[in-house]
């Protein structure tokens, strides 16, 4: 079982399923496996520096990946796209600022060009800068992201950008997001929050344990973790994360926590090099409640794929002829 | 053709396809154009009396419809409901608030109970209090509602009250949107902008007509009207609007409006009955960006149905057999 849509023929991949470039979590490994499973993995370079870079394209060996950027935090750090590059990504994931100072060297060094978008405004906008794909990301997403639902937002990025692929992201954890993603005409999905949870994925094992027992109730948008990790975040982008004691602390108070930051960044810090995630973050999408285990990532992607399918098929049964449905109300 | 899933059969109607009780536009002529099509209509009783209860319920004539209600103010208003089920509805949709004292009432009547939520804990305790179906909102949604988006709370509320039908709403506003819904356990989507939208919906021309020029990306979810109405909503409720002078007035600034009350409700009142938009509210969901008409609601169904066949169709062919795959490969 494999597929075939537009995603799959634009990178070569046999499975429309792309991980997300999360920062820290995303590395070198889980891009690889998600590649060997048939979808295609990014490394997240997210806030990290040249050697981190270099670390994570050795450690996904000779897999073929792409990597991904915060990209108003590379334009503070132009030089990091060519280390990248270096290692010949088959593409390379924008998020979250202007691109445009970098599409000419990335289609020059022959990987694919995707930006990942929150509104429909900068999907038209993405087409217009010569995107090879678009992510049309949706609040539910884990981490940062924007304001709009996934499920009309992605309808809208089609009708908009055709026929630029359309890459469905926010909320999707399993292979009934998968389905109802090709219904909606994207031609593949991309998850984070649910390979955050995967054997390969860097981070603390009590976070991702975090990501079973957490319910998308209790998921919030928020910036107090950006203002006391000291990142200057552009307005409007916040990071989804699991409610915890800091979010109940300053989440709509956040004149108190700039009030406190010196002695809150030092607690925070602490916090997090400790592992206590009653202070420290965990993002995490709202489909935290469809993850219900750490397993490896590619028998994730295998998992999405059969349920895809069983959804798609499940679908078209509930479809009747009208006529056999008359014959039989006669018949009674 | 037709549909046959829980929803259909539970509601015996043709599609599975239900149109939102919205305060004020779901009248008598919406709800029985949505039941002669094959969905089922439901009156939007809102903030009505008893005589716009009858005056609505003569107006659907002898088409099967239901009815809906905000439950809260129904608390207040009690006797409505009795009205309401002497005109023996097929079904009745309760939103925002405990609807336990009611549950009797519609079961003796005959009708069916749906309840609408919009987490996953209350359609937990929707499922404890005996909930026929149970519609699962999402934030993208039009008017009402809360925080959760459409996508992974519907997969995830499938999952928690399994075998209960669960009904779609938020952000649907075509086949895709059906078709989405349906792959994702859903037996049936619920539809409220879209069929604002269509000839037989009370209210203004104008209001309708700033649905077809309206972008998702200019709506937002906003106290600052029920606020100026004087109606008294409760936490955590709020409803999704178009962006207007009103709203960049007053949202994110509420004490600024709560000051001014008493002029700015005057204002607001005359603006509203004078049908001037840049002041008073045109509730709409995300998805306006996919409604390019004002239709009848019928002509609405079946387009609705039709474009979900195809989705779906199309989604089942862009998977292909693995082996063949190979052998293309080998081929080459």
């Amino acid at each position: 079982m494999a597929f075939d849509t537009a995603l799959t023929t634009l990178l070569e991949i046999r499975h429309p399923i792309l991980l997300a470039p999360m920062a820290v979590a995303s590395g070198g490994a889980l891009a690889a496996a998600v590649s060997d499973a048939g979808g295609l993995g990014f490394i997240g370079v997210g806030y990290a520096d040249e050697r981190w870079i270099e670390a994570e394209f050795q450690a996904a060996g000779s897999s073929p990946v792409g990597v991904g950027f915060i990209t108003w935090h590379l334009l503070r750090e132009p030089h990091r796209l060519e280390v990248a590059l270096a290692h010949k990504p088959a593409a390379v994931i924008f998020s979250f600022g202007d691109c445009s100072p970098f599409i000419d060297a990335v289609k020059r060094a022959g990987a694919k060009v995707l930006m990942q978008v929150q509104t429909l405004a900068a999907a038209r906008e993405a087409a217009r800068l010569g995107a090879d794909a678009i992510v049309a990301q949706g609040t539910e997403a884990g981490g940062h992201g924007g304001g709009r639902g996934t499920l009309p937002l992605v309808a809208a990025v089609v009708d908009a950008v055709a026929p630029i692929p359309v890459v469905a992201a926010g909320g999707i954890a399993d292979g009934r997001g998968l389905a109802a993603a090709l219904t909606l005409g994207a031609a593949g999905v991309l998850m984070g929050t649910r390979f955050y949870a995967s054997t390969e994925a860097l981070g603390h094992a009590e976070a991702k344990a975090r990501l079973i027992s957490g319910e998308g109730d209790a998921t919030v948008r928020t910036t107090v973790f950006d203002r006391v990790r000291g990142y200057a975040w552009p307005t409007p982008y916040t990071g989804r994360a699991l409610t915890n004691d800091f979010v109940r602390a300053y989440h709509g108070r956040e004149s108190e926590l700039d009030e406190r930051m010196a002695e809150e960044r030092e607690r925070y810090a602490a916090a997090a090099a400790a592992g206590d995630l009653a202070t420290a973050v965990v993002w995490a999408g709202e489909n935290v409640d469809l993850i219900h285990d750490i397993a490896p990532a590619g028998e994730i992607v295998h998992r999405v794929v059969e349920q895809a399918q069983r959804a798609i098929a499940a679908a078209a049964l509930s479809f009747h002829a009208a006529p056999s449905a008359y014959q039989d109300t006669q018949a009674d």
